[in-house]
């Protein structure tokens, strides 16, 4: 670093190692020398020439930094009188800039009122910290069994497309999707889930989530009433939340959500929320009849029904347990599905079945939203849907998430089962262990997460303080050797509790 | 398909072709005749044995069925008394449901209120159809040289991380975004664009788009005011409205967005959407008066300035102008940007550059959003940057573009010079030929796209209705005879209106 003073200019430093080339210095330094008002509108620069040979450097770096401040407006030139900072400068410049950059400072700002985030803003940051998702050790909720996934084929598939991409792979999409991808969808949920629809009916998005958001945007108003499962997921809350919608908790039995107390006391609700085939967090399944009171419910009160199906696949007493949309006769139904956990999180796949008239409006907050989903990964899916891959690799993973299932069962009833009950195990690749009462589930959370344990506490997913804490454990991304050691940590957690 | 009339059913229909298993036909068929109310509740159903021998197919197929409708509900068992429909099951079943689907009926019901959508999701719908859009023809809007791009590099890096994926490419990723990736991008604009961030603050997404709809979330609440660029970019409104915000149209001269007029209208504005280093439609750079001033108006009054910086590698008379964020000090500036025009569209990676406050609610947004971004392009296009393929291509496509751009300028003044003016050639990868005062530039359009051209019209970018129409031009993705083609069939399509 060499100081060179400048007759009239404060210090201009000029540093010889670094990458960043000696005319964008030159040009940082004017420019920040104008904003902090140390160079005044109407005041004239050194003539290149001069300055040049004042900081014993070649000319042609101080030609380019003019030329840029001269295009950029900061210089202007007159015939005859040389350069001179632009008039047009505002003479109340930036400086000092009234509020500077800094926290002390920010919060002085937000205390005028001068950060003000929307209330969305606010409330979306008053969520508390959760520790537990910060890693990704034994029972991390939703996680599939990463190193059983066919990495082989899938790559050969993705090499497949990406060598010698088709123009579709790299231009712009349809907001809906890749049409063959939403062909292999409808086919796929028609067969496995029972799910009626077209191809034309399902828009492709980056999960489950973002088919959540968008419902939410397309169904709600801010202050609309949403009936939600209690306990259930938080991610559908947060969705809800971001559209200002109210939620409304609705209990949950052994046949799944209380249809009765929505009826009784839902009659403005505008939409319900539910995960029929495997409650979240609790595992049963909805009942038969408790499924057709609640679509009657919906075609007398034009409420419509959010349909989370998520790990549907996974039913291990009995075969998967259709899903509601397909007995839904009037287009009440929207149902959101995602390949996250059926293949891997990172994939960002999934895919909402909307009734024909709504069509419109979904691909339009689609578009809104982020326009379209990234093409390669949606063609290399519908080559593992189409080659058979997919079925193969569920057929796999429901054997082996059964297994582990066991051994889960088996490690807390060894090392836990004096203080713990354990519920949800029919379906998917989690299980509810219920603490004793009175536990702070958040406060073992936390403190297996030390420990580099992912256990989610079951009172996050309620709306109201539960009458019983619990740990949610995913057994999908642990073997059992990680779970052995894992519910070991477990037990250390909620003895230090 | 064979008919087997049941004793006391009706007709039951099996499909002895389909790859539909007989127990999941019996299955469907059970089910559909309870909600249908063919089947009432209590009333008992043949035995298994009577019906395989009625059916003339094995038993097995039906006990599988009868399990089923079990397990979920529909059927139910006594003791001694066999098996019946579930006494559980509404009387006053779906049947027929009151409303059916099908299009004439969804209007009746929404004449009822019963298909009600929110105002987001109604005022989402009423977007014209953009019949341009449909097609990837000659002057397509920000659709680069895909045929340039070095695909070959690209997939062995793709190859590199999809066949042997670490653990954090396939399990859930940070919702701020990979890490190296984030590095990678605050060096970049650094260097490049005078942005000044750490990694902390970059949040990356599937696109600007999503930045946008982000920001919209976090820093605006229903009728909160926007002040617009007239003319302006359509995915901003499109993500303004979804928020409810209310758009103040502000004029754009030669200088850019007018600043004195936000000054003098909008004391009450909460933001400022704006496109300072090339503006959006018309191409001009915001002069460095005019970035100060609103600099310093947004200091003053605590509004936020939302820059949206594309295209802005690609300049042509002078060196890339520096982005608005680098000038400010107060934190007042969301920088957007995006991958999609300078590599291709459907990667879809953008980012957004937020204040150091700001950071825990956007985090929370893009959470409530969906979740994180695709990991497999993260890691890709990290690696891309940081073997120096990303500024070779830019290099490249810069001097592309600008013999694009030559031979545009050139078949409009031959072919189409005595009724147009082209504006905004300076810099990015279109520019705007001016029709004549008077022409219903969307009929132009619409004309152009039955021909295969994507000629965007100038009026959708307008607020209010234009003075003047024209024809946003897109030269990134066409070659020199491509070019001379479509404005042969664009001067077909001025004509013919």
């Amino acid at each position: 670093m060499r100081r060179v003073p400048a007759t009239f200019l404060s210090l201009i430093s000029l540093d010889y190692r670094t990458k960043t080339p000696m005319y964008r210095q030159l040009y940082d330094w004017f420019r920040r020398a104008i904003i902090a008002g140390q160079m005044r509108p109407g005041q004239r620069v050194p003539s290149s020439r001069g300055l040049a040979t004042e900081l014993k450097i070649s000319r042609i770096p101080v030609l380019n930094a003019y030329e840029q401040l001269l295009a950029e407006g900061y210089f202007e030139t007159f015939v005859g009188a040389g350069t001179c900072v632009a008039r047009s400068i505002p003479d109340d410049t930036l400086s000092p800039p009234t509020v500077k950059a800094g926290k002390g400072q920010h919060e002085s700002a937000e205390k005028r009122g001068l950060r003000r985030l929307s209330r969305r803003g606010v409330a979306l940051t008053d969520i508390p910290a959760q520790s537990w998702l910060d890693n990704l050790g034994a029972f991390r909720i939703s996680l599939p069994a990463l190193d059983q996934f066919p990495i082989g084929i899938w790559s050969k598939l993705v090499a497949r497309h990406s060598r010698r991409p088709q123009r579709g792979i790299m231009a712009y999409g349809d907001a809906m999707g890749y049409m063959p991808f939403r062909e292999a969808i409808a086919e796929y949920l028609g067969a496995a889930r029972g799910v009626r629809c077209e191809s034309s009916q399902i828009v492709v998005t980056t999960g489950s989530q973002q088919a959540l958001q968008i419902s939410a945007q397309v169904l709600l108003d801010p202050k609309d009433r949403v009936c939600m499962e209690e306990p259930g997921y938080p991610g559908a809350r947060q969705a809800f939340m971001t559209v200002g919608a109210q939620l409304i908790p609705v209990r949950v039995d052994q046949e799944g959500m209380n249809v009765a107390e929505i009826i009784r006391r839902g009659n403005h609700a505008r939409a319900v929320y539910i995960t029929p085939s495997h409650q979240y967090p609790l595992g049963m399944a909805m009942s038969a009849a408790r499924r057709m009171l609640l679509l009657n419910w919906a075609v007398r009160t034009g409420a419509w029904i959010i349909e989370d199906d998520y790990d549907s696949e996974y039913r291990f007493g009995s075969r998967p347990i259709a899903s509601l949309q397909g007995l839904d006769t009037d287009g009440r139904v929207i149902y959101v599905g995602t390949f996250s956990k059926a293949l891997f999180p990172a994939l960002r796949l999934g895919y909402v079945v909307v009734p024909k008239d709504l069509v419109p409006a979904f691909s339009a907050a689609r578009d809104a939203a982020d326009v379209f989903s990234a093409t390669l990964y949606q063609a290399v899916l519908t080559d593992f849907i189409r080659e058979g891959h997919f079925a193969r690799h569920i057929r796999r993973m429901r054997m082996l998430y059964m297994e582990r299932r066991r051994s889960l069962v088996n490690a807390i009833q060894i090392q836990m089962g004096d203080t713990t009950e354990v519920i949800g195990v029919e379906a998917g690749i989690h299980l509810v262990a219920l603490l004793p009462p009175g536990t702070d589930d958040v406060a073992v959370s936390k403190k297996a997460a030390q420990l580099g344990i992912s256990a989610m506490p079951l009172s996050v997913c309620y709306l109201k303080p539960p009458a019983r804490g619990g740990l949610i454990l995913g057994y999908g991304g642990a073997n059992a050797h990680q779970i052995h050691d894992g519910i070991g940590k477990l037990r250390m957690s909620l003895q230090a509790h």
